[in-house]
């Protein structure tokens, strides 16, 4: 049966993008070994780790302008730490918006590290909406954002003006809309939601601003490391960022980031638009906020749920649990997901409706 | 053509794991979904992570015995920092061994943290033994050791007695020959050479040693965190743990370490024999310290080596070039390396030495 696979992260990835890594895995590019035997300093792979590089840099528009992308292992969690080493100056402080759980990690790490400022939360709210009209104070040392709740459902629709750098934890929504990356100071993205497998981090750092901080920085920590090293300062995981360049092709093959964005566009719209309509079904995002990869939503109170998650496993569809934080329902709606899938889940919701009535 | 990979790492693997693998990125388990594209909270893949788990602390004999097994990303590296941030005393000290550049990594991470004595170093002879003979200080808070240096072929066939927890980085040889674990505080192993792809790193825990720093840990870096989570902190590199784990069942199933030692011991002195015997060949590491992972060697004086190398190439040998750093060969035969492709590099070796008779 075919699957529609609606889940947050680790999530669906382009079918073509799983064929040509299997592939690989069997025989790498005609070359009678498994790119999981190649060794990472090889012109094979050192090919690949320059293409996806170029890639990043090509695709946010940000080549020629000063930045450097990195492929590096480690999960985005460990920027939360790499973050305030590299730019919190000793004695210094920093400022973040507290969007979600994720966001709330990151700031509980750069406590760590120094003074921290919180000058947006919508926590009281159970991050139903995007914080707003904050004010960053000038003499932090960057300002962190997270673009993307993946858990609530929220996406920031723009970013503040500052000269402060900002940081954004791009994990959820990378590459899913044309942005100006170029306002940016650091761009970070776990793969495993819109440019790849889990194993793999993407960042986009504008060199300007590291080398700051007056910290000794352990090795593994240190950005200006894995930029002198063109993300080879130790071995690479080989296969997730091969994958991630296989992502990053399919992207560009697709139209670029512009298309992808009108067909995320289209699939949000449809999706939403159900919810809205539905009378089982309630959005837990504010409108304004709204995240157009991953739609929230509950059902009403009093309606068993039990019907309609097994209307959903009939159709093949999976993934929609919201998370185990939260409850309800989560349908994650990545660059790679076909919009075939969306219609199924709406098909799906007009039928668990119907039968109540 | 049949190809004979002899790389440092990144390195071969069972023909079945990459069957496996290969097809798990096409449809997992006959779930519909690729290993790729399913959560790692999901069932299946916490079925993958509890068994790999399960298998590294089988196949290490320290099942029930007050160790964790993990599975993590960021590379074995990344344990350089780790392992002073979690062990090293607020003033206090640790002992390492210089037996190799990435020993000597692993002190220069250290050093950050606070007071190193290393005890022991073969620098001053470019790293061709083991040192031994040292004292470890009674009042350090760990002894760090590297089991195996992938880049000068020398291995330690024996370990300290000492009441000081062993560290031990064990990447080129962990899981190669029949130890006694339980010697060790912590054992960390990079998978990219004996256990899986490049992308995750093993590690072996004794709890009890954790937790007596007084520092203040960041979280990523932070072993308590990672077992208390059962290395699901963050989001694990899905692919690399699920081929891992392939290759510790491909362990078991080949009975386990000590039948796996029999056939490496039997690969080494083949090769090793072939080296002392050919009139031009010669060692780079004194003999009693060979490593059976990491076989380098050189050509004799005067000889051009141009011909080897076509020689090599012609039989579809590879990644035998010495590490950057220091030239010469290394024929790298890990657990899965086939006696057979030994004795393909042997049959090469003897062609070389006839034709300059």
């Amino acid at each position: 049966m075919k699957k529609h696979n609606f889940s947050a992260g680790p999530s669906i990835l382009p079918e073509e993008v799983f064929k040509k890594a299997s592939q690989a895995v069997l025989d790498y590019n005609n070359s009678g070994l498994s790119i999981l035997e190649i060794s990472h300093r090889s012109k094979d792979f050192i090919a690949v780790m320059e293409e996806a590089q170029s890639l990043a840099l090509e695709l946010s528009g940000l080549s020629g302008k000063g930045y450097k992308a990195l492929f590096l292992s480690g999960g985005a969690r460990l920027e939360f730490d790499r973050i305030p080493y590299n730019l919190m100056k000793v004695n210094g402080k920093a400022a973040y918006i507290d969007s979600g759980s994720w966001a709330a990690g990151a700031i509980k790490e750069a406590k760590i590290f120094g003074d921290v400022t919180v000058v947006g939360s919508s926590k009281e709210d159970n991050y139903s909406y995007i914080p707003k009209g904050y004010t960053i104070p000038e003499d932090a040392d960057y300002f962190h954002c997270t673009s993307n709740n993946t858990i609530y459902g929220t996406q920031m629709q723009e970013f503040p003006e500052t000269n402060v750098p900002i940081v954004c934890d791009m994990s959820s929504d990378i590459f899913s809309r044309t942005i100006d990356f170029s306002k940016f100071g650091i761009i970070y993205a776990g793969a495993q939601k819109n440019i790849g497998p889990a194993g793999v981090t993407l960042l986009l750092i504008k060199e300007e601003i590291l080398g700051k901080t007056g910290r000794t920085i352990p090795g593994m920590l240190d950005y200006q490391q894995h930029i002198e090293k063109e993300s080879m300062y130790n071995t690479p995981p080989v296969f997730a960022t091969y994958t991630a360049m296989l992502t990053l092709q399919w992207i560009k093959a697709n139209g670029g980031i512009e298309n992808i964005e009108k067909k995320n566009n289209e699939k949000a719209a449809l999706l939403y638009n159900e919810i809205d309509r539905n009378s089982l079904f309630t959005g837990t995002a504010i409108k304004e906020d709204r995240s157009k990869m991953n739609v929230t939503f509950v059902t009403v109170e009093g309606v068993n749920t039990d019907a309609f998650d097994k209307l959903c496993k009939d159709a093949g569809i999976s993934g929609i649990n919201g998370h185990r934080s939260v409850g309800g329902y989560r349908a994650s709606i990545y660059n790679a997901m076909p919009i075939e899938s969306v219609k199924v889940l709406i098909s799906v919701m007009q039928e668990f409706e119907k039968s109540f009535k």
